[in-house]
Parts: structure tokens; C-alpha cells; sequence
């Protein structure tokens, strides 16, 4: 049995006492920006229920081109006006260096990504990037909140960074 | 008070009984790509407890390069070694199409976007095509388990999506 098949066993459980559909619009108006990181619940962390925030992850929590696709989509389609990002501590993107990923896997498969790894060396630093990456997109068009932290992954607690 | 105040205040609650710091790698060695949709909690809908999955989410629960990216860290630097896919019922994406969504873009700001919105008019369909990308992609080691579905919001039930 593989953990997919474990994963839905749970599933079956978690359907059996479902209580039918909520409303496609976030009702808070709200999207999240997290890292993958397999600590970080995002709904626990903020306290977050079912329908309230649309949720937005990927290694590092950082802000690419499909961040800002999914953010365009989220704020014009689906009527979110805050954005909260979150880094953490302890992150697998302070460990390597794009050049030293890339390289090993050009030498595992012959072929050196055409994208950028997008490690970090200080989350603090790469939390007040990723605002200025969506400050300066002409496509999202609501940017009165967007707040960035970081989860202390040993406490639990979200630190905020402040970006002039 | 905004939402994010609202949120910061439940972190408060969550830091206050937060038990201590688990390992970075995924303990199931795992990691869900699902839909940002506000009413797919991934933990809960896959009975997943912290410190177990990666998970990565953008509109759809779509396969671009920033998931491949994430996907390739996520194998090659924190050991995980199958994939779950996650679509739904009631997706935004089924209720646009990208030359409509980027013409209004265009409208409003002046600026085409550049990228694929991704907007799909089939959830099984985009799940099977999803998992050919993630198939044919070169920096993706590990693929003997990558498994796609369809979270039925009005029932909360996962049903496969079965790609030849």
C-alpha cells in the first residue's frame, strides 16, 4: 500500500461526515502565499476555515510568474483584496545555491533547468522581495494589504517583515 | 482590522500551544499539488498531520514550471517520491478562457500578460494533461506514483482521474 492509498482511506473518513458545498469566492477575501513546507498548516497557523482564503504554495513561498497568475486570477475573478505571504525558518531554500542544484542536475540528467531555483539565503530578505515582486506587477490590481512573514517553525508564531 | 489582523490573532492562539519543531524532509515522503480553492483543506479532505507532505497549490492545481520547480526540489533535496494531484468540481478555471481573462487584462492596464492563464474547460481532462507534464518533464526523477483527481466540493470525496 502506498501513502497515496493511505491518503485515501483518510479521505473516505473526511467525506463520510462532509456537509455539502460552500460558495466558490473566498468569504474573506484573502490570499495566502505560503512555502510547501510540510510544517507550516496553513489553516491551522492562521486559523483558517473552510471557503475563507484561497491558499498559494510552492517551494520557498516565493513570487514567480505563476504566483502572479494565480494572484491576477484570485483578485479579479474571485474577489480577494489582502494578500499575506509566508517564508519560515529552518527553510530547505537557505540550504542550496541555484548554481550548485542546477548544476547537479545538468550532471544527473544532461539538461540544466532553463528556470531559476529561487533559494535564498536570509527569509527575512527574500519575504520583502516577494512583496516588491507583486508591488511591481502591472496585473494585481489591489495592492492596499500585502503583509509578509515569517513562521518560526520551533514556536508556531508568524514574525512579520516590514518593507518600506 | 483588517483580515490579516484577524488571522495574526488566531497565530497568537496557535503559537500558544504549539508543540516544538519536527525534521524539514516530509515524514510520508510526499507532496500534493491541488488547487488554491478556499474549500479544498488539504489536511483535512487527506487526513494529513503536520511535518508529513509537501504541498504546492496555484489556480487549478495546474503543472507550469514554477510546480515543476517545486516538484524537483521537493524529490531531489527532501526525498519525496509520489506525487497527488488535486482538481475539483466548481473550479474558477472552467468558467473563463485565457484569451478572455488576458484581453481584460489588456483593457484595464494596457499590459498582455505574457503567461498562459491556464484556464481548462474539462477538470478530469487538465488533471490527465497535468500529469503527462509532470511525465514528460526531465527534472522530475521520481514518477512511479503520480496519481490525479477530482475533489468533489459537494461532497467531499476525491474521485481518480485514470491516465493511460
Amino acid at each position: 500500500m502506498t501513502v497515496t492509498d493511505e491518503l485515501l482511506a483518510n479521505n473516505e473518513t473526511y467525506a463520510s461526515t462532509f456537509s455539502g458545498p460552500l460558495p466558490l469566492p473566498p468569504s474573506k477575501q484573502i490570499a495566502v502565499v505560503a512555502c510547501m513546507d510540510a510544517r507550516i498548516n496553513v489553516y491551522a497557523v492562521l486559523g483558517l476555515g473552510d471557503g475563507e482564503s484561497h491558499v498559494i504554495r510552492n517551494a520557498g513561498g516565493v513570487i514567480t510568474e505563476d504566483e502572479i497568475r494565480s494572484l491576477a486570477i484570485s483578485q479579479r475573478l474571485l474577489g480577494t483584496k489582502e494578500i499575506v505571504l509566508i517564508h519560515h525558518t529552518d527553510c530547505g531554500m537557505l540550504t542550496f545555491t541555484d548554481d550548485a542544484f542546477k548544476q547537479s542536475i545538468e550532471e544527473d540528467t544532461g539538461i540544466r533547468p532553463p528556470w531559476a531555483a529561487e533559494s535564498f539565503a536570509d527569509a527575512d530578505a527574500d519575504v520583502a522581495q516577494s512583496i516588491r515582486r507583486i508591488r511591481s506587477s502591472p496585473f494585481i490590481p489591489i495592492k492596499d494589504s500585502i503583509r509578509g512573514f515569517v513562521f518560526d517553525v520551533a514556536t508556531g508564531r508568524l514574525n512579520e517583515v516590514v518593507v518600506d
